[in-house]
């Protein structure tokens, strides 16, 4: 090594020690006759110190030195006059009797610190430069040390992790493949997995009990802010289990990964069906770390002569604890909220609590003190509450409100990063009706198990067949979901025919897994979870872009390379393509 | 669960406990009124018995059981009669109570059984199935805890896990890339990466110190038995270090393996110069597990007259230990495998040192007995030995003899799969001469960094610039390879130049790691091993084909799922490209 210690561990119990370092100069300060020196690496800043009266022609080249530059100093610990007890080299300094530059830098086009003046696409672009900084690097030291626990965990539980392979096949169900020309298999080409969802449940078939995999997926969609073109899975899958299994094996991951790496003690993960969290929150991933349920109010609002409410199909509402003395103008705002065209709704009602106990709404015109005094009861609101309400057709309403509930939440500070609010939805539907292509969709996918209960539906409301399916959801955000697979060779054609699958296409595109549905296929279930997503929740950080080492931006480009990119006539002729830009 | 206990665990010491196992039929047979099933997990294997005298019907029922099938049974632990001490669970049976069949199966297409009827291209086809015969679960279970070990090795010496994309650019450098067409970016693609390389010198020029990574990655090549389209690396890379660090931390992961894994104690691992291991072997991965390293003989056997000898560049050969009494027909065949048009010797020369200590020679003609006493004396032939001898162009000749020194390993039994000789190759030339670009080619990569002391080379004589480069070879095989990096804007400059790039070319294609090292690159090296060829060869296998759980086979076909295949043209509309078979 270059380097006797590194810049995180000396202290007061190594003086006197003659100690080698190297590192990136942070900044450095002249005083008087003397020049300071803040030394950075990977595990810390030291202090080096230079004088003219030692050194004058060392302590001169020390004032040359640059931010960013790459040296290695050897001297002695000693004691700093002036201490700093909140760094934990914070009591030494080192006197340098030998300073060697190992490599100058040109100055950053942004400040290597951990708040910079670098915007997003520059960051992007030097992104090497970007992950000098503090919590850039943290992070990625967070995420290794997430899949450590991850593997450990189920490693410890008899999983063994399995590689399965990155060129597939492409199948038109669902999200659209990035897809890979074949240069010996000329017309032809693989796909990149989506998920290895057909490997694992073989792997199932081959008897392999337990599985997982931290593994990359691909998904050739249109990029939102928290999307990226690949991104990082962990995929598991268990034979002979039933769905309670699978919640126990995984909520123990949760919370040994929340105790292990950020020392939280989370309670048992409380369970609700989907249909209650379409009920009672608007949306299949509640944020539970606050209440404000949704109160129905169609037995107490209708029949008024309030034409909004008496055509609505649904009218629903939330108290607003304290918020009773909003003003016109914050009433306004958030009427402006809800009618934001992605959100789309129409109207919002409101009554004040007031802290003199008094009810007031904004409808009193259709509504006297007896009624108002019922919604009180509804909401169980008190002094200084506020009740909002919409109206609408059911789905919609539901989904408005839970627009606003989580607005309510950001504004009375109730969605706190560092409170963590675990939750298994449960039941979910396993058809949902595609407007676009205007046939059922598998909700989960096509090899989610329905419920035996229920199968008699598939053809007589095919909608209301609920599936062995399960998401967990932390804080609002689904970081993982999965189901009981169907292990059976006719019931999976079932399904492939209720998705609109010819019985040609069904056998083309997962002929294999039918076959090996005949030769022995226990019962299996598994999950994956949104590894990038997990990380960033326990990073505190909204985005997922953060927690991956090199991104790409919302046009799928990694601006720092340059890719994609042109390749050459060759490579082309090789492949048997041509490009028809 | 479905099961309270696994089929490999119930021994004496849980008799009379009332059990549920799940599994696959192994084999049935009946004896008289009894019907006996060996059941079979990933965990074991649990003898069920069914008595006509109990339970006339399921024992009928458990009849009618056939290869495969999937079940669950109920039952008491009961000592068995016929005890089999090989088998962990051989001292008790089931006394089954009650039977379920989970899952019938149609008869295999092969035998499921540790040695298989089943041809390679059958077992391909039904992965899934040949994945159930305990050796190759046996290897993928392998490869898992070979994963962790290393995992939990580098965890532990500091380095830290950082996923890097696998959406990169397509360089022309090296092997032929996979590329993705990119439907955002309309005529431009992504590339498949060979190796992290440049991102892991981007996460040291980020301060990341020390990275692993333990990745798929891509070669578009033709492919060899011992060759798969995606294989996975260990990928490794340290800051601050020097050649000496690398070998140091890396031998100790490589020791740790064997120690962990194996259970087998390596002494440290020998080093050797590549002009050593070209000159004493032939090869730059000799298998040191024996000696009969090569002797030059210029000195002794020129001026004779023998024109052979007297034409060659070099005249070189092997001691054969105890094989003087070789007949005439396997020195023919010695001949005839040296002469195949795959290692393209011309002749073979030999002596036998007979077990009365006389010496004779295929070419008495032209060396008497004082020659020949040379000859022995240069071998330090013993009574019993054969000499070997091959003349000819030096890096020809070489090579061929390796060839002949390792067949001689094979007929001597010197080869044996539970050795383990580890060696570090060091020093490797820096660039090599491609005959069919006629130009020099990157021997490691374009990053290799050249030993200081030939840099001033280049320009005169580039063949003998030696890199900072290594090797790990285990038994003959490269199982690793890495190099101390350039981390200097101009030197790294210099290199591309002797590859041919143009300022152009270098700047588009690596203008990004250009840049970095101009912004305080810190010295930096690395290393990658081929995890699929070191975990074949912990598991004592030839090929690599079966520690992968789904391969490919020589055509880079899946031939279980069918892949790569035709897309659809709305895909390739989408992608903008067409095909041009």
């Amino acid at each position: 090594m270059l380097r006797t210690h590194t810049c995180g561990e000396l202290t007061i119990a190594d003086l006197n020690k003659e100690v080698t370092l190297t590192g990136w100069v942070q900044k450095s300060r002249d005083l008087g006759g003397m020049t300071f020196i803040d030394m950075r690496d990977r595990y810390g800043m030291t202090q080096l110190t230079f004088n003219s009266d030692d050194d004058a022609e060392m302590r001169a080249q020390a004032r040359e030195l640059g931010r960013e530059f790459v040296i290695k100093v050897s001297g002695k610990v000693i004691e700093r006059s002036n201490k700093n007890l909140k760094m934990a080299t914070g009591e030494i300094e080192i006197k340098v009797s030998k300073l060697e530059l190992l490599n100058p830098a040109k100055l950053p086009p942004f400040l290597i610190e951990d708040e910079t003046d670098g915007g997003d696409d520059l960051r992007l672009k030097y992104r090497y430069l970007d992950l000098r900084r503090n919590p850039a690097r943290n992070n990625l030291v967070l995420r290794h040390k997430m899949a450590q626990e991850v593997r450990k965990y189920l490693d410890g539980m008899d999983f063994i992790e399995v590689e399965t392979p990155v060129l597939i096949k492409s199948t038109p169900e669902g999200a659209r493949d990035f897809v890979v020309p074949s240069r010996m298999n000329p017309g032809e080409f693989y796909a990149l997995p989506q998920s290895p969802q057909t490997f694992k449940q073989l792997l199932m078939v081959s008897g392999f009990d337990r599985y997982f995999q931290i593994v990359k997926c691909f998904r050739d969609e249109d990029l939102r802010a928290d999307r990226q073109p690949e991104f990082t899975q962990i995929d598991c899958e268990m034979a002979f289990i039933e769905q309670e299994d699978i919640l126990n094996v995984f909520e123990g991951l949760i919370r040994t990964l929340f105790k292990n790496v950020k020392g939280v003690d989370l309670a048992q993960v409380p369970r609700m069906q989907y249909t209650d969290a379409m009920r009672l929150y608007g949306s299949d991933k509640p944020d539970t770390r606050f209440d404000m349920k949704f109160v129905e109010l169609n037995q107490i609002v209708k029949g008024k002569d309030f034409p909004v409410f008496d055509q609505a199909e649904l009218v629903i509402g939330i108290n607003a604890k304290g918020c009773a003395e909003y003003t016109r103008k914050q009433l306004d705002e958030l009427t402006d909220f809800i009618k934001r065209p992605q959100i789309g709704g129409t109207g919002l009602i409101y009554m004040r609590h007031a802290a003199d106990g008094s009810l007031k709404s904004s409808v009193d015109k259709f509504y006297n003190e007896d009624d108002l005094k019922k919604w009180s009861e509804a909401f169980n609101s008190e002094p200084g509450d506020l009740i909002l309400i919409m109206a609408g057709q059911t789905d919609r309403v539901r989904k408005q409100l839970n627009e606003l509930r989580l607005e309510m939440g950001n504004r009375l500070g109730l969605r706190d990063k560092d409170k963590f609010a675990p939750l298994w939805v449960l039941d979910f539907p396993l058809l949902e009706w595609d407007e676009d292509s205007g046939r059922y969709h598998a909700m989960h996918h096509p090899f989610t198990s329905p419920k035996t209960e229920d199968i008699g539906m598939l053809d007589t409301n095919p909608g209301q067949v609920r599936a062995n399916a399960y998401d967990m959801v932390v804080n609002g955000i689904e970081i993982g979901g999965g189901s009981i697979r169907i292990h059976d060779r006719e019931l999976q054609s079932l399904m492939f025919k209720h998705l609109g699958f010819s019985v040609e296409e069904a056998q083309n595109q997962f002929g294999f897994l039918l076959d090996a549905f005949e030769y022995g296929a226990p019962p299996h279930g598994g999950i994956a979870f949104g590894f990038d997503r997990l990380v960033s929740i326990f990073a505190g950080l909204d985005s997922i872009r953060d927690v991956i080492a090199f991104p790409k931006n919302n046009s799928g480009r990694d601006v720092m390379i340059d890719s994609p990119s042109t390749i050459a006539d060759e490579q082309l002729k090789e492949l048997k393509i041509s490009t028809t830009v």
